[in-house]
């Protein structure tokens, strides 16, 4: 009886994280390893539906948003079923889950906003989803210009919430995840991210050689 | 400027928490006062579609429905929606909100079942709400026997998912929300709701007495 493996992707946007999942799912199932590539906040039809009242707001609100509060609430809410209904599972079945985001993002982002601790974060968590980890942590990191200049080609329109944001806001959130990591060191593998997709893939690969064994 | 008062009203189903809301509301226009009738989870347009999906689960889950710490986390979420856009502000204003249910249905209904201890969920509680409390709960209590009576009248089908259940059940549901008035009666009132709602309005009233003043 083998169990699989849990492994979250974290980065800023632009770092490559969707197309690092995928990359690694495919090399995965190229060694015979059932592979499952998920995201959050989503992943289950309860945490859909979670994300959809999260980047939608509620129907009726006149956009007043959700409070930071609630917010941080919502997130652990659509992590805890996205545990109990697929992760947990896919492992048990002898799968390697691939997750574009788990926990660390939430304390990136979340975390000392709205007069929320990042603390508070971790206490959700371990309520929420009993403080299950990821067996290894990939944090891709890029240079903040470069991560902009990504996000500048992917939103053409100029309208994207997050493309529309300055050097400054990626610069903060690469520092949140870089503290993380720098404190953490256990769980977390820091990928270089600024090379194209192939390059940062052998390295993620080369990030998980302990867990992988010989090819 | 005059601050309002919140009010909640706690019990079983049957205790008649929602009639006696309104027959508060209305004895409080009566004084001149300006009342807001609110009701968890729920109370506005995010809690509203949070409770949408506690009650129907998630569209396209099957019927998994959400694990117990999920459901916590999305009451929680609820609730801090509901005190931050609708609570707070009608009493900055001077109105008295009175809230069929509030935290202690909480923590009688989830606290102790899944896992969830009551100090998780006053632990959600002082994240999502700062820990906002009621200037004052009403604890209505009624008889076992007369609670599943009342269900039965109002669950003419017979099936309601409540409604249908035993007698033993509302038993444990009177006994938690006892014990909390038992351990903070300077926050509890306890209600006598066995009689009509006169009756009970009454004593709604005079429980209130010390909140109120002279009529």
């Amino acid at each position: 009886m083998t169990s699989g493996r849990f492994i979250a992707l974290e980065g800023g946007e632009g770092a490559g994280k969707s197309t690092q999942a995928r990359l690694l799912a495919d090399a995965l199932r190229a060694r015979g390893i059932d592979a499952v590539v998920t995201r959050e906040p989503g992943g289950t039809p309860g945490a859909e539906a979670i994300r959809k009242l999260l980047l939608e707001g509620a129907p009726g609100d006149g956009g007043a948003g959700w409070n930071p509060r609630a917010e941080a609430l919502l997130f652990a809410a659509a992590r805890s079923d996205h545990v109990e209904q697929l992760i947990r599972p896919a492992m048990a079945r002898g799968a390697w889950v691939v997750c574009d985001r788990f926990l660390d993002s939430s304390r990136a982002y979340q975390g000392g906003g709205g007069g929320l601790s990042d603390a508070d974060i971790l206490t959700l968590h371990a309520i929420g989803s009993r403080g299950f980890l990821p067996d290894l942590t990939l944090l891709i990191e890029v240079a903040p210009a470069i991560a902009a200049e990504r996000l500048a080609l992917r939103d053409t329109d100029g309208t994207d919430r997050i493309g529309g944001r300055d050097t400054a806001y990626h610069e903060r959130v690469a520092k949140a995840f870089s503290t993380f990591a720098d404190n953490e060191p256990h769980r977390f593998a820091r990928v270089d991210g600024n090379g194209t997709p192939d390059e940062t893939h052998a390295r993620v690969l080369a990030a998980l050689a302990p867990l992988l064994g010989p090819a």
